[in-house]
This record gives C-alpha cells, structure tokens and sequence, in this order.
C-alpha cells in the first residue's frame, strides 16, 4: 500500500498562497471573473505554439517510453485541439456566474434578517490522467466559480501541462485575479501530500480510475467529488416498442463504450424478450458488440455465458451482459443489487410503469425511453463539467460550476441578543421576503 | 487505536432490511408520511409510563456506576421531557415535505424533458451520546424526509433508548411506513461495524465529542454530516456602539457557554479596545467569565494571560480568550488561521465595514451586530435540525430536513439517442421550463 507523506514546508508554502488567493479571488464581482477568464484564453492564443511544442516533446518521449496507442491519443494536444480548448475556457467565462445567489431570505425578528449566499468553496485539488486539455478546463471552471485550484496532471502530459499553466497564470497575471490561485504539481509525491491538506483544501476532485478514485478516499479526510464505477442498465419493458427499444439500446451501448454512462447490462422483460433479443443479437453483432447472457437469453440467441461477476463488471468497452427478468421489479432488484446508481433506463410504452421505474431506481439518472449517454453536463446544458458524481450526497449527476460553490449564512441585526427570545421578551417571527 | 470490525451477518441483514424498508418509504407521499410521524407520536404518548420507568433504571444503574452530574441531567427524561419530546415529533410532522421539489425543468430537445427532484438520501446512520430525547428527534427527522434510519446511542441511556424505540416501531406498524424503517444498534461492536456499512448506509451523522467525528472520518467511506470544533470569534470594530457590543459579546459567550456557537474569542480594534474593555472587563466578571487576554489587553484590565493554546481552544465553559488588534484585517486574519468556520460576528455601526467583513470572512454563519448564539436551525425557522454542520461543503451551517434530501435527473424521452446529437442530425434546445 502506498503511504501518503505529509506535506513539505514548500508545498505547504504553496498551497497557502493559493488559499490567500483564494480569499482575494472569493470577493471579485462576476465581470472581474469572467475578464480573467478571457485573458487566460488570450495567453494560451499568444502561446499556443510554445504549447503544441511542449506537447510533442511529451509524445515523443511517451512513444519512446512505449505509451499505449489510446493513452497516445489522448495526451495529444495539436493546434486544433487546443483551439478548441481554447474556445471552451471562452465558454466558461459566458456562462451564468454561480456566485451570490440568494437562496434564502427571511426576517427573524423585526431588524433581524437572515440570508443566504452562494460563495466559492475555497481550494480544490484535482488530481487527473493523461489528458493535458483537463487543466485549461478545471483551471477555467475553478475561476469561474471564485475557487483557487492546485492542479495535479499525469507525468506522462508534464511538458504540455507546464506550458499550459504558464500561460495561464501569465494570463491572470493581467487581470484581477492573482496569478497564485492556481498551481500545478509535477510530483507524485507531492500529488499524495495534497490528500494531507486539509484546512488548505476544501474538496478533491479525481479524475481518473476507480482505483484512483478508492485511494483518495481512504486516505484523505478532505471531502471528495469522485465517480466510483459507471455500471449502468437499461431495462426493456414487455410494453417496449422493439425498434425503440433497439434503437435505444445500440446508442446506449455502442456510441461510446468507454464513458461511464455506457451500459454494461440490458435486462429485458421475459413476454418480450424472444421479438426483441431476436432483433437486437444480430444488431449487436453487426456493430461489433459481444453479448454475454444468462440461460434464458441464450436459449434466445446470445452466444456467450455470463458469470454473476458480469453483472458486477464495468465493461467500458463493445462487450454487454444480457439478462432476462419475469418481471420490472426483478429489474429494479437486479439494479439495485448490481447497480452503482449512476444512470439507468426503461424503455416501455406503458407511462405507469415508466413513472414506477422512475420513482423506485434510485441513480442519480433515471431515464425514459431515451439513450443513458445523455448523462453529460453538456447535454443537460451545463455549459461544462467538472465530472459525473455518483455519490449520494448533492452535488450528484454531472457537476457544473455549481458543485464548485458552497453557501454561507449571513444574519445582520441591530444588537439582537439570544437571551431576550429565551426569556420569552421577544418571539421569532420567521417571515419570508422576496429572494 | 480502536479498530473498526466487519459487520457480522446479523447486522449486514438488519441494515439490508433498513434499506429495503427504506426503497417503500421514498416511494411513499407528504400525508403517509406525516400521518406516521403522528403515530409514533401516538405510541410514544401511550407508552410514556414505561418509557420514565425505563429511563429510572438507567438513571438508577448510572448513578450507581457514578455518572458524572452533567451527563446524569443529560440522561434525564422525566414525564414533562417527554412530553416535549412527542410534541417535537408532531412538529416534524407538520413541517413543510422536503421532497419531491422540482429544481430543474429543462427541455433537451423536442420531447426530451429534464427534471431535477429532491429524493430521500435512503439510510441514515446516527452515533450519538447521553441524550435519549435524540432518539425521537432523529427518527422523526428521518422518517419524515422519507429516510430509514440505523441509530446507535449511549450505553447509559440503554433502557430508555429501547423503550423508544420500541414505542416507535410500534407506531409505524400502524402506519403506511414499515417499522423495518428504523433500527437501534445496542453494542459498540456494532456501532463500529456500522462504518463499514458502505452501499447501505448513505450518510452518517454523529452527535458528539470532536474525537468521536474525528474518529469516524477517519475510518469510513460513508459521507459524515459532522461538524467539528466551533471556535467562534465576534469582533468589535472601532466603529462599534460599546453598549452594543457589551451585551452581543455577554450573550454570545454566556447564554449557553457549551454550545458550539457559542464565542471562545473576542478580537477587539485597539481605537475602542480602552473604552470598550473599562466596561467588558467587570461585565464579564460579573457574569463568572474568566478572561485571558494578550498583552495588550492585560494592560487594560483583563486578569489572565492567553498563550497560542488559547486562540486554538473551545472552552465550552465561562472562559474567554481577548485579543486587541491593530484593524479589521488583523482580526480576519486571526479567524483564517484560528477559527473553525462556524460561526462570527462583527459589532459595527460602519456598514461598509460590516459588508466587507461578510463577504471576506468564510465560515458558515457571518453575523452583524447581533448574538452568534443565533446560529440554530430553530432560530433560523428550518423547525427543527439534525446538527451544525462546519464542513465547508453543502449541508453547511444548521442542518434541517433538507440535509436530509439529495435529487436525482429524470429525463423523458421519446426513442432520443445520442448519435444524433453527434452526428449534427439534431440540436439541443436547452429551454428552461416553469418549475
């Protein structure tokens, strides 16, 4: 087991200035926000060269390394990429600031008012893999939402994510926002003293493999926004149109196996299961999908065995687990025992039991005769994501710049003291006013 | 250091019973619920001979065994205590529901409609100590915003604890909401084994020291609402009314001095530290506050010295520690590096002063010219409140029955698949609906 280090005096020196940053960072207005945003994407334009040069020094010392081809994808960061990127941290800066909401608005007692304010979180730590365009993202969200943010990427990305912060913090560097509320880590011992932080860093966010996301959290009292796994289901009612159900199916499964909000089991309802598994076996072995079934599907056509351990696997690639139920509540049973609660899907005709379904599962996406790949910051209209949480607690589902902000309480009176109410002297009125 | 042992089997059914009871009870409406909280109000009512007899035995068995005074009054639940209590649970009963609210209405596309819905978090776990009436308060909490519960209390408070909860069961029995709903652990083996109870226990809620939170942090995934110390500060700001900030500082340390939101800290600017303190120092002498102050304030009367120790303590008790400082900025900086984000106030007659101070100072509650003791989720109007949360994250501050709720997507499509969105054959609308 790997064992976390405590901090060094040097990384706890800069982990202070970000949090000091971070105060200052936590009091501008949104129009000081999104101008710092704006020249961050003007730095990373003017150096977008410098960048694309450190991003091949990274591949070719990868390659020579001997990465393997899907990391080698994503570690690259060509002119193109980056210009969108680019664009990305300039779509940040339009979105809607989530700061200084007023949730809550209500007298206490006549010159006793009570309300409540959304304010940044403080610091976050994010740690991530390969992918460098991940620190113009987080730096970007992070910002936006008045949080400083210290930055861990994989070593593999060094060059490229140094170059990057750079510019960055360059472009901060001429607007309102310190330079130091955003730093970046290269070491991996450094990466592990960040889970040490506490007091200095509000929330850690993972962005990277389940193991990744376990370790963090046995080993970090700070709290974190992780993604456990993405087992996700897709149930196919008797009441299902087959070529909806197919259709669903397919894009579910196949549009992009990798992502967490794929489906790795489809259970289908038994009174349905010979039209429907009679289409989609074929279907699934033209787009290159492998089934794997439980007794019933195969005698329906499924090629391949499922073990009990399939319904727990998180496949994240073209290979899918089959089974079929007697009923909708041996579905909801299945899911809830196999399940992670992260997104799941009933294809059925019938609203009444679509409603029961989407009453009874309980995953942070409960969804309706439609794909589980819509389970996606940008499709619900986030503007961007910081990732997809399937924990329990708010914030859940895909977290936009809202999972970055907090809520402080603020009560303004005129010498109110506690004891006049426990004497009986005063009583509270609790009346709302307009938020 | 204690370890935390697996769960042995009996326990692992009783929490997966919790849970299933739990699936019925989210599914269950606003009357069905209230209407149980009623009935375990009604059981607890009919039951109230037996409950003061078992609560005599633990008295009985603690006195013997030599509990100290304070926890002895604490343990105490007499026929009028009760009575309190049963009303409070028809008070739960009567609060607003907290779930079902729709926080998002978004069209996707055509025919693809978003919702965002509060939904009960499922299994609460709550540790807490001497304080039968605790055990009500919570399961109604629980039950209300559509919760199972697991709780574990004091062993003094044993037999109490048991003919409550007895009482409760026996209520719900006679309602639409399983009595498997709630449960009471009675060891502490299997109050430890309860942190282990990750995928069916959501949230962990404990009640009690700073080692115990500490404690439970430290050894579970479960996400703990805790809060830990509450180190409060007021500041009297040059521009201070001193008549004002007299009686604010007097309540905010003496009205209930083991509270938590209680003040440990008094930062005074040194413009009105002479004046201020030539009326604080026999004030708080007579009401029984022992002061130690810095040398600053040593010269202006205050009898103690205070050591770094102090800025870092939480007395809990009828001491205060008093600093002078230079200005405003000073006193936040103190706060930043000494306080626990609960709660601090600021006595002003300078609004400007007073705005900056809200906005600056980032702990969950920030007060102007009134009582910290004010940080209650009873004074704030939520009815009733699961604890004080210092945790920088949302629930923050006092906790009432939305702490209790998280929310889950529901999207509702018709056959909507995400290949289309890629490939450009459709476009997301992203329009808001009414809510």
């Amino acid at each position: 087991m790997t064992t976390v280090p405590e901090p060094s005096a040097e990384l706890l020196q800069r982990a202070a200035a970000v949090r000091l940053a971070a105060v200052d960072l936590g009091q501008t207005d949104d129009g000081q926000r999104a101008a710092a945003l704006q020249a961050m994407a003007d730095a990373l334009d003017e150096r977008a060269a410098a960048i694309v040069a450190a991003n091949r020094e990274d591949l070719e010392r990868s390659a020579a390394e001997g990465l393997a081809p899907a990391l080698m994808a994503r570690l690259k960061l060509d002119a193109t990429k980056l210009a969108g990127a680019i664009e990305g941290v300039r779509k940040v800066a339009a979105l809607e600031d989530p700061l200084g909401r007023r949730q809550l608005h209500r007298e206490l007692d006549q010159g006793l008012v009570l309300e409540r304010i959304t304010v940044p979180l403080g610091v976050v730590g994010v740690i991530f893999e390969a992918r460098p365009d991940a620190v113009m993202q987080i730096a970007s969200l992070a910002i936006r939402s008045g949080n400083g943010a210290i930055l861990k990427g994989g070593s593999e990305a060094r060059c490229t994510n140094e170059a990057v912060m750079e510019a960055l913090k360059h472009g901060l560097s001429s607007s309102d926002v310190s330079a130091d509320a955003l730093t970046l880590l290269t070491t991996r011992q450094e990466s592990l003293a960040l889970l040490r932080l506490d007091g200095l860093v509000d929330l850690i966010i993972p962005r990277g493999s389940n193991e990744l996301v376990r370790f963090i959290q046995d080993n970090t009292r700070i709290p974190v926004l992780g993604h456990a796994d993405g087992i996700c289901h897709l149930y196919v009612d008797a009441a299902a149109d087959v070529a909806q159900a197919l259709r669903v199916a397919i894009d579910s499964k196949t549009q992009y196996p990798a992502a967490c909000n794929a489906i790795e089991t489809l259970l289908v309802h038994e009174a349905i299961a010979p039209a429907f598994l009679a289409e989609a076996v074929p279907a699934f072995r033209d787009a290159g999908v492998t089934l794997r079934g439980d007794a019933a599907s195969q005698a329906l056509g499924v090629g391949a065995a499922a073990s009990e351990e399939d319904w727990r696997t998180e496949y994240l690639d073209l290979v899918l687990a089959v089974r079929v139920v007697p009923d909708m509540d041996s579905a909801m049973e299945h899911i809830r025992r196999f399940g992670s609660r992260h997104t799941e899907a009933i294809v059925t005709g019938d609203a009444a039991v679509a409603d029961r379904f989407l009453a009874a599962v309980d995953s942070s996406g409960v969804y309706h005769n439609c794909s589980t790949r819509f389970a996606d910051g940008f499709r619900y209209g986030f503007g961007a994501e910081v990732g997809i949480s399937t924990q329990t607690l708010p914030p859940r589902g895909p977290v936009g710049l809202e999972g970055l902000v907090t809520y402080r309480y603020r009560l303004r009176g005129d010498g109110h003291i506690a004891a006049d109410f426990s004497s009986g002297a005063r009583q509270f009125s609790h009346s709302d006013l307009p938020l």
